[in-house]
């Protein structure tokens, strides 16, 4: 299979046309049937797959870093008719279980940063649905500030999901519908199985959308609410900064960038991730889009798309850093002081890197067994969210870990809780502790253990074995278990609209992709725009 | 198949020894592998099944009405070297998957009411583990206050589920071991991946257990340990009262109670659930166990349950109420007033019922289309906690609603939201309008519509076309995605250690359940016990 390229450019965009209009973006969905993901189906009625979706997030990261003046995302169609009719069902028809649940995920992480962009980059949005709006176009909608709908007696807002496909609307439907939103749950429940949907009155009275125009009023109506939601922005972005390519070199055994590597043991369906460090330079400049604290994420970012999508075969990965922490603590602190918009972009991108390392379904088990290991600052996020962290004592305690102002709270993980409050989850005077001794200096590995941050630390005799028996035993146990596993032990304390959608809604759906109501030979996913009725089974679970 | 029976009685019990001493219960695992639920497992070295979990759940609900005196519970077992080894592996292997879903869910309400009892009835409990606490043993351990292991060099406790069975410790376990007991994730990630467990030392260091006490010393700590939780009890029961048989009469197509009925349209995959008032009598005996507000609501508790296991196939069940609201709403008040123990474990019994009603995966429409129908104080309850609530418009205005104290709060839902406020989630001004309406009478259906009760309120002409239709509507839509529909839009805003388990740990659960990998031919649970070793898709999802 070709690897999947998660990079793209608006000038190479298939199906969306990104226009910027002062402080309004016009980002504008015209899905090109003839070019989907795979060959197999035709992307009609701005339904979408994952090329469409891989534009839709480039399109939001270039508008955060390459247009600050941009303070509202102004979502329309070019149909006439049609907002959007969801996720291309076809498609998912086509699709295995791991990639439909890789997808789902994907996507889910898209609206989330769309959100993101809203709360903390001043980058609001506006759904302005001029047609029909389904599934996972009303789900796109529900992400967006505001959602306006056109009153034409024909168009509704609708979740046909459970109706017509025996699935969920898993992009976070369900979850913002009630939580988000607040549309009082026994209309909710009336909403999600009508499948014609609602429009109209009835849409605003229940708290489907929020505003309800005419055709004749669209167009001003539009770019009236958009332009009211851009001047509440307070949250000023920029400089504005170009983001290159990335262009990783890819073989059949690694996927290399500047900074970071994956490699891969497919005998052993283990691999391999390693970060570098940023070299040591005089001056850091902290305004330009190849400095390390964005670049390296950015990369990361790309490798574990691609390690979820491309390499689904491999379950467990070691992870290492590589470089001088000094560099890595130096960037973190300056990035924190420096008072720009662009910086705190990075901040941001920083953080959302390390959510979408949390929500990956692979075992990653940090290891610091080198002496220029570099789990320090921000890399020290990595070992903290890792499931395990091995480290080797070394007699001159060159191997160990650093804090920086990038552990302090603001890199949060799903459930609001930073990774040492996630780890010493109930036990804040230990987080006190660990960043107080943080404080001091760097700290070696048995010192690490002591203080909780490492979970295994060994010496050199014993560390070599203990580790690679540790990655074979994980290695060989079921992969849907240990996805099951991760998913409840990593995300310990509080829930929010985020973590109830990767875990709650997302492993329902699993669930129900997996029942042959949906994707059995008889399922209504499966027989979808077919002649043939689906036969159910009816027992209840 | 023969009807699965909810009641037992500690004279009939196979599988546990209770005895009460002083303000200790001694509640003694001694499973007779000779009485399994079903044939073709025997249920050695105290595993469990149903049967077992019904006996426990008995005694749990007979020590909190029937001995009040009763202030901790001792767990312990009758094999020397084995607490409990879990639930029996052949029985998961042999059940169907609706069967185990439904068997984990009640072995997951029992535990949770453990933890009720412990918080809110003055009943802690003590695990005593003098041996192997292996997997649902280790469960059972977790939701009790404290957990003491025997330091035998021998006996550990252990997750097995994962490395042997390839599915999750899904009775709590993981929950539990990071958010109650806030085991480090990292530890708790290498627990969960030891098949032989953690003893000794490590398992108090890693928090896993609370005591650690040698065989020569075990009863005298046993006792002490149970003693000192049984001071720490603040609540007082009682005075006792002796539970009364049920003894529902379970035809075909109907089971009915003194005040439940639930009957079946099996063709049409539809029931009826049918709740009476209190009879009109003169004086109300708030101190007897059959008075309406405790003996209806373990009826339909009973009713639950059986509609679980016994009727799969019924999809859709309309919910009904009869009787005099002002005698519901004379019972609530009464009871909120009474100030005895046994008043309040009935208002926490009616809590649980309500829970257990909420986590009922089936469609619930409640309907009011009777003059004498009676959603009124608790049992409004259930109109608001059903997926819908239709109500006829009469011209008389004989039906409505009326409200009681038991619309006040302390009827919690799973989130700790009351269901008025998780109705109006969001918007707690309404939640107050609705309560100071209801403190100046009846509600007739109209206004029950506006004020956001009823999700429908319809004319006598076209009432019964629209309930019909709604109904069969509903019992044509999968199973699957009705569950995982209701599963989310059910549990609106915040989320608890009790949602999580029946959200994100449960669905996990249901996935792995359906995976291949455990359930399929070549599963690790299909081919436990025997020699084959199972055969793994290494696809990560």
């Amino acid at each position: 299979m070709d690897p999947t390229c998660f990079e793209t450019h608006p000038s190479r965009y298939h199906h969306w046309k990104l226009a910027i209009d002062g402080e309004l973006a016009r980002l504008t969905m015209a899905v090109d049937d003839a070019h989907p993901f795979k060959p197999g189906y035709e992307l009609k009625l701005n339904s979408y797959d994952l090329s469409v979706d891989i534009e839709l997030a480039d399109a939001i990261q270039r508008l955060r870093f390459e247009h600050p003046e941009v303070k509202c995302i102004v979502f329309g169609a070019e149909l006439d008719r049609v907002f959007c009719s969801g996720a291309n069902i076809y498609m998912l028809g086509l699709s295995t279980h791991s990639f439909k649940v890789n997808f789902c995920k994907f996507t889910n992480e898209t609206r989330l940063y769309l959100e993101d962009a809203s709360a903390n980059s001043g980058l609001a949005s506006l759904a302005a649905c001029k047609g029909t709006t389904a599934g996972g176009g009303y789900e796109l909608a529900l992400a967006c500030d505001e959602t306006m709908l056109v009153d034409d007696g024909n168009s509704a807002v609708s979740f046909p999901e459970t109706p017509l496909l025996a699935v969920l609307p898993g992009t976070g439907g369900l979850t913002r519908l009630v939580d988000k939103r607040k549309v009082r749950r026994d209309r909710a429940d009336v909403f999600c199985t009508t499948a014609e949907g609602i429009k109209g009155k009835r849409a605003k009275d229940w708290g489907l959308v929020d505003h309800l125009v005419s055709r004749t009023k669209w167009d001003a109506s539009v770019t009236e609410a958009a332009k009211a939601l851009a001047a509440k922005q307070t949250i000023a972005r920029g400089p504005a900064v170009t983001l290159p390519e990335l262009a990783p070199k890819v073989t059949s055994d690694a996927i290399t960038y500047k900074h970071v590597t994956l490699s891969f043991d497919r005998a052993n369906r283990t691999g391999e991730l390693v970060v570098r460090g940023p070299e040591v330079s005089g001056t850091i400049d902290m305004t330009s889009p190849t400095v390390w604290s964005l670049h390296a994420f950015r990369e990361l970012d790309d490798a574990l798309l691609r390690l979820r999508f491309d390499y689904p075969e491999i379950n467990v990965i070691a992870l290492r850093t590589v470089g001088d922490s000094s560099q890595v603590l130096l960037h973190d602190e300056l990035l924190a002081k420096t008072n720009s918009g662009f910086a705190r972009e990075v901040r941001l991108l920083q953080r959302r890197v390390l959510k979408r390392f949390d929500n990956t379904a692979r075992s990653f088990y940090a290891v610091a067994d080198r002496a220029d290991s570099c789990f320090a600052g921000v890399l020290l996020e990595l070992a903290l969210g890792a499931d395990r962290f091995y480290m080797q004592i070394d007699k001159d305690e060159q191997i160990g870990v650093a804090l920086s102002v990038a552990n302090q709270g603001f890199m949060t993980t799903s459930s609001g809780l930073s990774r040492l409050e996630a780890r010493f989850y109930g036990e804040p005077e230990r987080v006190k502790q660990v960043l107080a001794r943080g404080a001091e200096g760097r700290i070696a590995s048995e010192e690490a253990e002591q203080l909780g941050i490492a979970t295994v630390a060994a010496d050199d005799i014993d560390f070599e074995d203990e580790l690679r028996i540790a990655i074979e035993e994980r290695a060989s146990l079921s992969p849907d278990a240990l996805t099951g596993m991760e998913a409840s032990l990593r995300f310990v304390g509080p829930e929010t609209l985020e973590t109830k959608i990767f875990g709650r809604l997302s492993a329902w759906q699993n669930w129900i992709f997996t029942r042959p109501n949906s994707t059995g030979e008889h399922g209504a996913l499966t027989l979808y725009g077919r002649p043939e009725r689906p036969q159910f089974q009816w027992k209840r679970t």
